[in-house]
């Protein structure tokens, strides 16, 4: 590596860290973009996953295929485990020390159970692709054993589905699930019928989708009650244990439930002892820099940035992707000064022909949000093969009500116990 | 169930149980299906996902989805641990006993390594989704790994790797391993080049492709030599320990060894201490019952049934679902007498454009072969939507080379050990 081109380090291949490595490929820099899966994974579908409509390799794209053109962008399989920043030197956990001129921090987020850790082995969340087919399996196995099931209040908790959580992901999660439950795969059984299941969104404030505006959150919860989903506000969880879930003055029993209430940001703000949110992320200068450290930048749900409104802004794709750019376009010299987020839109989806879309002077809700919601995703994901099969995935979907991965692996001999 | 109706219990959901129920969906009996897994799996592309050119869902169908439509057959996912024959009822894991007046056991194959069980670990088989996937995340892994690797003697061990058994799934397996180290991620690495890889198959006998004329086993060979397979005949092996196969006057450390040397059936035989071959085959008679149970039937991989050279037949899926018509015909009254099998031919595929083809009178070899045996293999798809996503993508990695399912999941640090 000739000492004139400056190595950039990049932790992390969610959308923050593959754009600021798109924006470095082909640039006089060198590239080391360092991830512990060798996929990046287009998370805003992971729970299409969860339900069983799509494949994990429909979601997902191995980073050395993104960056094969790129050869001055190196991918490296590994874990950060910290940082040396005096030394300028990335610590990792199978390889030897990679010592940075430059150095992005991209490493996203993960679930936050705000103290009661003991809950996640009853609520898992969805993150991960292995998070994914644990949920699609636990679901698909409570309707096997539904199907057998003599004894009535056992079937109802197994066809009990609770999300926590009344945000983006858990919505959509919601209705996602009662399709699934209701509606695709109803006429495969003869003992269970449609409206056995029930499906209960909990959400500790006064309206699902808080970030949207509330007559958008009005039609959305209208859509999911249409969807057969129970809708409880203004009901914290309190307690989650032995397959029960306390909220509001209810205890309800369910063979499974998802956490979708919350996430925090990976340990990087303590790789630096930097200052953080509550939640992990550090508060960086409004170029995106970690106070102190020049020639380190933090993006993404790493990263706490103040809105115009001056609130942090959200931790969404869009976000991160203009933070990765940003922070590149400085590296390269192209650019200087504060980061400013420009939106193109709020989107959520419920189920299928029915999302919301907050564009901030105008509003969208019904079929023509869930298209316009359909294509961007569809355009969005990464790879041309990808976009053709989730096309044709969905279509399928759409015109037969079939589920195509609903598939149940991990053990051949599948138990699920419940109280 | 009305008395007059007789109930029908098939264990095993594979190409032989399947086809007995769909013969039997829609006329006068009641159909019990059970299997383990809620889904029936096409073996014979199984390879596919573990070289990462498939997703799993592609080569899966639901069992339920495929008798949705048929009112008399139930779908029960339970495993069977025994058969009181004198009382007509079958034992389950989970659920109660079910009683039976007809019964067809198609339990299939599991690996066999005569006696030296502790093979396994080190050389694993690739039956069910999970053993795909678990070749699939050592095959990725060890190309990760060689890609940092600095010694060049590991960096050789890593990209070494070994298949056991040159029967036609030895074959398949060892071309498109072949296929993708040397062509498809090539690119995509910038330490490690096509030529470093290794692959190795590995044949006790004096041929690959043991029942196949000995003028396409040559074909075959020829052909798996120029896609850079190193093929060892008469070469039994003595020991597979710490990473290292020795086989004839060789000992090979490699970092992924494929079990592909030899299957046994299910231990159906013992639940009805019935008379069986070396492999735990049901030597049944000829009309496919099990001897001295006239309500019980055995086929496929489960049943030693001669064919017309009185050797016993091969367990493919042809012969599989002949058999469960013909034991379907016969409890519907259809037909009675011996089974005899018809074949449609013998087909092998070495990777890409290269495929071998025995129709008895006639041979056939390259690349329209491979295309015939494409189609074939895509018309026996369980399902439309597999059709299209499989015949997809393959035309996309026909003309990219690409993988498109190269995911390592499963645990979130990956680590592989080699000597």
């Amino acid at each position: 590596m000739a000492p004139s081109r400056p190595h950039v380090v990049i932790v992390g291949a969610g959308f923050g860290g593959l754009a600021a490595a798109k924006r470095l490929a082909g640039k006089r820099v060198d590239v080391t973009l360092v991830d512990r899966r060798n996929h990046h994974l287009f998370q805003p579908l992971l729970y299409q996953v969860a339900t069983a409509a799509l494949s994990p390799a429909d979601i997902a794209a191995p980073i050395r295929s993104i960056f094969a053109k790129a050869a001055n962008v190196r991918v490296l399989l590994d874990e950060v485990t910290g940082i040396d920043a005096s030394k300028r030197r990335v610590l990792l956990s199978r390889s030897s020390l990679l010592a940075y001129d430059w150095l992005i921090l991209a490493t996203g987020a993960r679930h936050s159970y705000f103290g009661r850790e003991g809950w996640e082995r009853e609520a898992p969340g969805l993150k991960s692709i292995e998070d994914a087919i644990a949920i699609r399996r636990r679901v698909l196995l409570a309707m096997e054993h539904a199907e057998t099931e003599t004894d009535p209040d056992r079937r109802n908790t197994l066809l009990t589905f609770i999300v926590v959580g009344g945000g983006p992901t858990g919505v959509e999660m919601a209705g996602a699930i009662a399709e699934l439950a209701r509606r695709s795969v109803s006429s495969d059984f003869r003992s269970i019928t449609p409206h056995c299941s029930r499906v209960i969104l909990v959400e500790g404030g006064p309206q699902i989708l808080p970030s949207f505006p509330p007559g958008l959150s009005a039609k959305a919860e209208q859509s999911l009650r249409e969807l057969g989903v129970e809708i409880r506000t203004n009901a914290p969880v309190r307690e989650i244990a032995d397959g029960e879930v306390a909220f509001g003055g209810e205890r309800v029993a369910a063979s499974s439930i998802v956490w979708a209430a919350g996430v925090e940001a990976s340990p990087a703000a303590q790789w630096l002892s930097a200052e953080h949110d509550r939640l992990g992320r550090i508060f960086v200068e409004r170029d995106l820099r970690v106070p102190h450290q020049d020639h380190i930048f933090a993006i993404g749900d790493t990263a706490n940035v103040p809105g115009i409104d001056g609130r942090a802004l959200p931790g969404i794709a869009p976000v991160a992707k203009q933070q990765g750019q940003h922070a590149a376009d400085q590296i390269l010299g192209r650019c200087s000064g504060p980061f400013t987020y420009r939106s193109f839109g709020n989107l959520a989806t419920i189920g299928r022909k029915r999302a919301v879309i907050d564009w901030g002077h105008h509003q969208q809700s019904g079929f023509l949000a869930w298209l316009i919601w359909s294509f961007a995703h569809i355009w969005f994901l990464i790879g041309f093969r990808s976009r053709v099969v989730v096309g044709l995935s969905w279509l399928w979907n759409y015109l037969t009500y079939q589920r195509s991965a609903r598939l149940i692996t991990g053990t051949p001999q599948p138990h699920i116990r419940i109280k």
